[in-house]
């Protein structure tokens, strides 16, 4: 299915009442390091705290009303959990939230406090499915996938369309790659709207399930992932790779050690608290500093979300 | 002597090309935490991290070309050093720093980043003082205190004024209070750029100098200073002291743990990264929820330079 640039720009009609438009903030002392000159979208300081409440309030924006009424389920012990909660909370849409029963206690409190309603399960795969699917079957609720739908696809667009629409002559947009709605969102708004801009995907070495999809043309797994950025640990979904393989120039892998140092440059240096995840963007340009040597790169800073107690410092 | 409103105004431009404006933010979670309606000036995106910055710049514009060719000389081991050495390198002055042989390496490091000269010496206040005038001796430089100086005061009020400008109808403005350099700057800020607004201190029980400092009318010392605010611990001086006591409404005091789950909540909540003295200035807004139930209250986040590796969380 062809997207339109129409389409795009009618979902950020749909989703603003929803959402922040986040501050795109610069750092002299980081152009000063990388070469390139920085613009940084931060979606930590999106409700919620992450680009995730995008996509969850436009897949529930498009939803009838009889399937509002009867409510949306999910499975993720993450960011999209809390999203999902807080867009349906928003939107007086019952959320129904698939847990796993070793989810931190810190993290159940969150959805608990966006008002969805959990239910715990078994920590594997198959028990969070089957869980989330007996609950539609009560209830009638609609199963919404953290990044392999259309409509979160397009509203986690949005963040780059705002970028876009602050500062039109990017040279890059980059994002972090995780299941893959943000880069193919991401994509499709540097297709529509910007010049020459290029998207380019930022993945840890140590889950490069993207990078070995594009290049085998299949979806690919991976075996472990054993990487400090958390959110990237999933893999793509038949929905958002045909996207990401037209329209993402390619994606940087970095080293664990790589991505710590630029969190803590973020940190130190910028003054934001920035999740894991989101420094493997800014890992990447450091990496790849020829590439981006006085090109105007903007990076999507997915998300704000971090457990204090843990940091990696 | 007295300070005039076109004093201020005309500090305001003579330091603004060597600052950030920083920005003011919101936060709609606190505000339904506090019940209050708080604005923060954000100094912790200022130049090297703190309003440090802002005083030093004026401080050294004051001097005559003469003395400026000179040079400046001051102790410190904090902030100071850092904006201290920042605004001379802007103005291409030379800057001396005597810090104590026991200061931290990366405290060290980021005041020869920004081309601070820095002489070491035995870590009592003795021998910093009897070391700077040697150095004001050898060079002619000129000692600049980092807060019992009056440009250096109205240099810091410069924050204040943006905040008034940005939000002209606050009912208070709170900052910490350390040497007492801020919070005189604010108050005359306060005094001359708002109707009823009040300037509020906020310090911690552990170093409650400047409290019973206004109590007993003179200036008090503090025996010991276990707080975690390490930026609190100095005492007030003959010149900021009068401007406090005639222009300051009070001063709440905060306890350890009252600062700890108050810098916890900006960090978590607003997510940026502040120093826990930032942190007092919440903590007295929650410890009072009374006085500053549905007032707009502005807090000046005083920085964000912290030690990642050594977080009380």
């Amino acid at each position: 299915m062809e997207i339109t640039k129409l389409q795009l720009e009618k979902v950020q009609e749909h989703v603003r009442p929803y959402i922040h438009r986040t501050p795109v903030l610069k750092s002299r002392l980081l152009n000063e390091i990388t070469g390139a000159e920085l613009w940084f979208k931060c979606e930590n300081f999106q409700k919620m705290g992450a680009f995730k409440m995008r996509g969850a309030a436009n897949a529930i924006l498009n939803l009838s009303e009889e399937k509002r009424n009867k409510g949306v389920v999910t499975h993720s012990s993450g960011n999209f959990a809390q999203a999902l909660s807080l867009a349906a909370k928003s939107l007086k849409v019952p959320a129904y939230i698939v847990m796993p029963e070793t989810a931190p206690e810190v993290k159940k409190a969150a959805v608990r406090t966006y008002g969805g309603q959990i239910t715990e399960c078994p920590a594997t795969l198959k028990d969070r499915e089957e869980t989330a699917s007996q609950i539609q079957q009560q209830t009638g609720a609609t199963f919404i996938h953290p990044s392999n739908d259309l409509d979160v696809i397009l509203g986690q667009g949005t963040a780059a369309m705002e970028l876009l629409q602050d500062h039109p002559d990017l040279d890059y947009v980059i994002t972090p790659v995780g299941g893959g709605g943000l880069i193919a969102g991401s994509a499709l708004a540097v297709k529509y709207f910007s010049g020459e801009c290029k998207c380019i995907g930022a993945e840890p070495l140590e889950a490069d399930d993207a990078w070995r999809s594009l290049k085998s043309g299949k979806i690919e797994t991976n075996e472990s992932a054993n990487t400090i950025a958390d959110g990237l640990k999933t893999n793509l979904g038949d929905i958002n790779f045909p996207i990401i393989r037209e329209n993402v120039e390619r994606i940087i892998r970095v080293s664990e050690d790589e991505i710590k140092s630029a969190l803590r440059l973020i940190w130190e240096r910028m003054k934001i608290i920035v999740e894991p995840s989101s420094a493997v963007a800014l890992a990447a340009v450091i990496r790849e500093k020829e590439t981006f040597k006085n090109k105007k790169t903007g990076i999507i800073i997915s998300g704000g979300n971090v457990d204090l107690s843990k940091l990696p410092f």
